[in-house]
């Protein structure tokens, strides 16, 4: 019977004495006399099976001169090996080559560098650290659809292509269809973008978080989960031109319900990976990140700590310790201040709310002091921050001045402030850097080695 | 209790006789002289909840002033009504107002076009059409994560931002953050792209097929799903350029394992639609399509027919039928074919399979007869075509000539051909339009109106 390698994993006692059918990859293989090794991977589990093949196959020849990465279709039958590194193997009676490979394949058995592999971005789904990686990343993914969805959140699909600006931040990608030699110009001289695809200018979504409030104010809880694009010219390794966010809104909810909800998916999300991806999470803690699972353990099984922007600007101010920026009340807080209150004061996640409202968005609810903003930033260990959020601000006038003194135009918002006309409510939402969290979950420390194929300053490849 | 209105519908024992607090929108009010009804509708459930409000509120007389979309914070005591329309009400003993609305509240009581509802696309949502359709939306998106997750498969989210054109076809938006004013120009007077962000020129993908079967040759079963962009100037019903697309792809596969996916995919995410949104489904089946669930139910029950290409053409020009387009061997099917076959002929699901070769992409499988591909359309009742897939080309030479045939340079599929050549087996997979699903689905005829915030010619509005 046709199978997979990850059923024999679960279930091996279905499969054991009995004659099964495998497809795969040759991810190893050792020739000896008569016979010979193939370490198997069918790319449904992290592990691959060992197939032993003898001489007594037809083609022998054939079989013990393949080259990694061949694909092969085995009969055999599926033994137990005590005495064996793994609890069993298969000792193949027939094994068709499916499509060969060659001596000059890029992935031979040996250490590559990150660099390198970027370069077979195509390929490295074949190792092990990134068949991990990116069997985490869906994981991930379906996790917070469950999460959202179990709990009757809608799911809702803001515009990629828009002609706003949500985050007021600028360094958008334009997104056009006119010709850049020749493009039609108004009599102004200036480009007429009556005459693009849109009729409008328009660019690559930084954020649907405008949009998201809108379906909120409809659905009471939504979430968004799709890609954004940032247009900035910073090559770290925490940077993406092209990357994943998740965003949830609830309504008739404040800030301290935003930090609830952050906290039950952060925890949610990070056990059902643990859960549902074992051997990957113990590849990750073995090999890439020693201290990862008991980092990991740890978020599921604290309190997240809550303090005030007011109260961390005190405890940095107070600990004696050295930074390269210091710190004043009304600084925006750098990942050296963060880590220091995550790792070495409370050693566990801690949201740090009510920010000065100088440096925090327009759309943030002003607080009573008039001085700071109910936002929340979600620190974590070893990262820093990797969640903000906020109450939004839903009393009209007040968001229509912040709109002004933003050298924004309300026009260009009407119907986010219509929102807060016809029926608004208090409301909170937060986004969470999809990358970001893959990163946390399994200690990759760059951002192009969680994406399939990235997107950088200067690199657009497959 | 603080709770939801869906919770009231899906378990009301629970909560009859005790008091309750609910929040949500003014649906609907009703003012008599010293009481009145409001029809309370919380985004959690597609139908509201009467409230019996009287003059023993002391703000009595700002109640009965409310304008529709007013969000509002009741507590009340749930009491079962046996001569009512709905089995329950509230009767409120307390209600804060949260936020007012407005007399000009653009969502009146009235019938509105389809038209006007998209200029207002931050608000349709509050109407039962559009509730329903997004609802619907956000369920039929978990459905096809869960059909696929709980079978394996797994998620990968291939570039948005592309340099490559996966169809071959042209019609791509442009990404860039040149200057349009003032390009940088190469020695050639060209434009020079090598100073565009990504150092090359790079488009918004129409599908992400091609980095889909080098996951597919790692993992063996994947898929995409998120969005695809067509800078296509068709201001029809059926067509944005914006889009989301669900894309699985299945290793060690041919045409018929594709088809049985396809097959089983469908049917799972109808049912799993048709379980979980019971009320929007009654909803459009009484107010936007009468025949909507028996043809639903038709899907689910049949076993999908499957007929060659040319047994489709034979069966066409036997027909006597006179269509605009006349058949013959060799011409791409137009909807009148395809839904003359899967309406008039089998009354059911169709899938047409081994089309001619000229008419279809490079990647797909070329068949023994040399004049036909190893591709699959499906055909749907009411609809026509609704999944296009194909076996793709797994044999090095030939897709190498397919590429030069076809006028593309085979350098700039280097990593495609590479999947070839580096343990290549057959491979199959499919793409589905999430929105023409969604019509399908719901009922609704215009794409424009499964989408949130639509982007089409001319508009990119919101």
């Amino acid at each position: 019977m046709k199978t997979f390698v990850k059923d024999i994993y679960k279930t091996d006692e279905k499969y054991l004495e009995k004659e099964i059918i495998l497809e795969g990859w040759v991810r190893n293989i050792r020739a000896l006399k008569n016979f010979g090794f193939i370490e198997l991977n069918d790319g449904t589990f992290f592990k691959g099976i060992q197939i032993v093949y003898s001489d007594e196959l037809s083609n022998f020849a054939e079989i013990e001169k393949l080259h990694l990465s061949s694909s092969l279709r085995v009969k055999g039958i599926l033994k137990p090996t005590p005495q064996g590194k793994q609890p069993f193997e298969i000792q193949a009676t027939d094994i068709e080559v499916e499509g060969l490979s060659s001596s000059d394949y890029p992935l031979q058995k040996k250490k590559h560098t990150m660099e390198y592999l970027r370069t077979i971005a195509h390929l490295r789904p074949r190792s092990n650290t990134f068949s991990a990686v990116f069997r985490v990343r869906s994981i991930a993914s379906y996790a917070i659809h469950k999460f959202f969805q179990e709990r009757d959140f809608v799911y809702v699909n803001p515009p990629i292509i828009t002609s706003s600006d949500a985050e007021g931040a600028g360094e958008m990608f334009r997104v056009s269809t006119l010709d850049y030699k020749k493009p039609p110009l108004d009599n102004e001289g200036s480009i007429d973008y009556k005459e693009d695809f849109f009729g409008k200018e328009t660019f690559l979504t930084v954020s649907g978080q405008l949009e998201a409030e809108a379906y909120a104010l409809s659905f009471k809880n939504i979430y968004t989960f799709g890609p954004t694009f940032r247009a900035e010219n910073s090559n770290t390794s925490r940077h993406a031109a092209e990357f994943w966010m998740m965003e949830p809104e609830i309504a008739f909810a404040d800030l301290k319900d935003n930090m609830n909800l952050a906290e039950k998916m952060m925890k949610y999300v990070i056990s059902y990976v643990m859960d549902e991806a074992k051997e990957e999470m113990e590849f990750f803690n073995k090999f890439i990140d020693k201290d990862l699972l008991s980092r990991l353990e740890n978020i599921v099984n604290s309190e997240f700590e809550r303090i005030t922007y007011t109260e961390a600007v005190e405890i940095l101010k107070k600990s004696n310790k050295k930074f390269n920026y210091p710190v004043e009340w009304g600084i925006d807080l750098q990942t050296e201040h963060e880590r220091y209150i995550t790792e070495e004061v409370f050693k566990k996640p801690v949201f740090v709310t009510d920010y000065p409202k100088d440096i925090k968005a327009f759309y943030m609810r002003e607080n009573d002091d008039n001085k700071t903003v109910a936002a929340m930033d979600l620190l974590v260990p070893g990262v820093g921050e990797i969640i903000g959020g906020s109450q939004r601000e839903e009393r009209l006038e007040l968001l229509e001045q912040k709109i002004i003194d933003n050298g924004m135009n309300p026009e260009d918002y009407w119907w986010y402030l219509e929102l807060r006309k016809y029926g608004g409510t208090k409301h909170a939402g937060f986004g969470l850097g999809f990358e970001r969290l893959i990163m946390y979950i399994t200690g990759m420390t760059n951002i192009r080695d969680v994406i399939p194929f990235p997107r950088t300053v200067n690199w657009a490849e497959f």
